[in-house]
């Protein structure tokens, strides 16, 4: 696992490929894992990254595809042929299969299933019909059931029947003749029970399973919250149709922070995506930040006659508008964390609300003493002075509302919270920064 | 574990605390979890947190202490007696009381523990002696061991005297007669193999056990990489002194996630953290942006003549200067998200800085075009729209420069380099984006 001679192929091909000849590459990646040669790509640009995947064996490319990010997954995937892909995929688990075929265009999706046998079609499908972000989407069918009358002895010649457990196999699952789930049953409490007693005596009913509709995060939660390696799927009907295991949670989980870090930032892409797909994946919020940004000076635009009289007024606005955004953006991130980490709801965000507002005061304080004496120092005028402070203070409590306001509101209209928010509350804080400022000035100084 | 009556509960406790009285509060509190109400704590105001706190039993407050936060765990604990602590945390593992115990105050440390037996005082130093982060910080001494020359029948027999197995035991391990690790053996395939093989004929030797001086984001990339449950951790010597388990990565996984969001907006605090602490954590990033928004203003200050002449240049130079904020801040999130994961290195930083600069000159003609049409529609003025848009091209590609060099300076010299990286690489936009706009601006329109 943490093994140096894995580490320094993967140092050797990352750092050296271009030296090596594809002889020896190959050797190289012979001896690491699936989850090793997929990182490797994944930190290779992508011509490299093609040809490494060009020297894989068909049958380690599935298990190396699934473990690739999804963009880089589609890229490779799109240049291989059906007989390969449907090679590479089929000693995959179920949910694998899913999670590898599922964003393939329709006619490619049906030529691969067409080359499978009825009984891997038929799971594939069940598995498609789920979507990408419930428990559907994350579960497996690899569960081991029995029933509530069967002894522990039974119980043992059975598991012993199947040969190696699946991955991840910390319990069974306990079912009734319609297949209802009625229970779990540990495997260390298997092996450490008396042989004569009866699975229903020892199993366990406390905790309740998962519904298959159930969001991806809410399951990421509840893995998180009761420390669980794997969680029984039920259907409407209470049937036990799968589980899920904590490796494909983990993925959930480290997905679901990158996209609040991105999506703050308006980017989605993965770290070596080629210049097109980076400039498209980020032309988006530039746009809408050069939008706001000629409002924010459409602001200043009011204020001509002002700076015209009073220059310095345009050397120190900026200042105004950038400890505005900073403020703003850092209440947006303490929301947004709290959202992700469900933390917030309707009986603490007044609270949340008054401490925000208590905050911006405090550090309004501090700093509009600091900005006044620096701009004194500067520029020995009293009343530029005054009015810098006072407009930062105003900036700062307006860095509040836009912060916890926007989140909130795209969250309502179900938009993500995260995405593009730091454009947007900057915005505000640019407008009510050159607005409080100026037009302090144009008051007091006209 | 999804269970709705513990939903309602958290529901009802978190929505109408004030409505209901203390015997009805803690009938609810009875009927969850601990990790259920270290969420319910985390989600509550300080006041509410505390008398929550307060109704709990003394056997379940260790349970709760260890799932919360580390600056909510701290408040709480230095509101209970050194009695009252040293029993809430007995009933704990040993890496959970480590955890718990080991930001207390040094002569607090020393009096619970004198309140502890011999034996477990001595387990619990071993636990103080390794950094919180590294893998020594997260491991667990419930391990379990065999010799290879035990045969399955022995080990079965081993598991049923010891009754219950430790939680997340999908593994045991093999030792030789000097406790030095040897290898693995899954429960599954205990379970599933014949009772009179020997261990050492059916182990695991292939994946390396731990060093208990690895970084603990190390292990958390091992063990999302290999899909593991739990892995094993030894000395320099080669001996096995515990083992790690997955739900103890997962909080590294959420924490290392939570750090970078929360380390570029330049907050450190609980989403609930009283106003004080909360505008503490956030005023020295504020302060530093007080300095570099200073430094920005100086560079507008050069150009009074200019702007005294053409006042819109006052109106339009902030839309230079944040369309440069905004790419600088995608470079760096790409780039952090890339050290993160541990993606970037040598060997790819050159086709990354390429490839930024690619991304900045594709936008940058795109955008460039949509704000000089703008500036033109906006003052009818030919040669400011080509000079805003000169001076917006020169812009982004600084912001590449920034966003790529901040973040790798900062790690060079080992600070993190996700903390108050935005404000860093936005004081260079600002800067460039005011000089280069202002300067063109001054050469060509005097």
């Amino acid at each position: 696992m943490n093994d140096p001679r894995d580490k320094n192929s993967l140092k050797i091909i990352l750092d050296d490929a271009s030296d090596l000849s594809l002889n020896q590459i190959r050797q190289l990646i012979n001896k690491m894992t699936a989850p090793e040669i997929a990182h490797a790509l994944e930190s290779s640009p992508p011509k490299q990254r093609t040809l490494l995947f060009s020297l894989l064996k068909t049958e380690e490319e599935g298990d190396v595809l699934f473990e690739l990010g999804e963009e880089i997954q589609q890229d490779l995937v799109s240049n291989i042929s059906n007989e390969e892909l449907t090679e590479a995929v089929k000693e995959l688990e179920l949910d694998e299969i899913v999670d590898t075929l599922q964003n393939l265009p329709e006619e490619r999706m049906s030529k691969i299933l067409e080359n499978m046998s009825m009984v891997d079609r038929k799971r594939i499908q069940i598995g498609l019909n789920y979507s990408d972000n419930t428990a559907g989407g994350l579960l497996n069918t690899d569960v081991i059931s029995v029933r509530p009358n069967n002894s522990i002895n039974e119980v043992i010649n059975y598991l012993r029947d199947q040969g190696d457990l699946p991955e991840n196999t910390d319990k069974i699952f306990v079912v009734n003749h319609q297949n209802e789930y009625l229970g779990e049953l540990s495997i260390g409490k298997i092996i450490t029970s008396k042989l004569s007693m009866l699975v229903r005596e020892i199993m366990e009913t406390e905790s309740l399973p998962l519904d298959v509709d159930l969001d991806d995060k809410e399951v990421a939660t509840t893995f998180e919250r009761n420390d669980l390696i794997s969680a029984p799927v039920i259907d409407g009907k209470g049937k036990l149709i799968g589980r899920i295991t904590i490796d494909d949670v983990v993925d959930v989980i480290r997905e679901d922070a990158d996209q609040n870090l991105l999506g703050m930032a308006g980017v989605a892409e993965d770290t070596f995506a080629p210049p097109g797909r980076a400039a498209k994946s980020r032309v988006f919020w530039l746009s809408m930040n050069l939008v706001t940004a000629f409002i924010a000076a459409s602001t200043i635009n009011i204020f001509q006659d002002v700076i015209d009289k009073i220059v310095y007024l345009a050397v120190l606005m900026p200042i105004v508008a950038s400890m505005g955004g900073v403020a703003a953006t850092q209440t947006l991130t303490i929301v947004l964390r709290g959202l992700t980490l469900e933390q917030i709801n309707a009986s603490n965000i007044r609270w949340l609300f008054k401490r925000e507002l208590a905050v911006s005061i405090l550090n309004g304080i501090v700093l509009s003493i600091l900005v006044g004496f620096s701009t004194y120092f500067w520029f020995k005028d009293i009343i530029i002075s005054v009015l810098i402070s006072s407009a930062l203070v105003i900036n700062l409590i307006s860095s509040v509302i836009a912060g916890i306001a926007v989140p909130l509101v795209l969250r309502k209209f179900r938009q993500d919270p995260a995405i593009g928010g730091s454009v947007v509350v900057t915005t505000v804080t640019d407008v009510v920064g050159f607005l409080s400022f100026l037009g302090l000035a144009t008051i007091y100084l006209i």
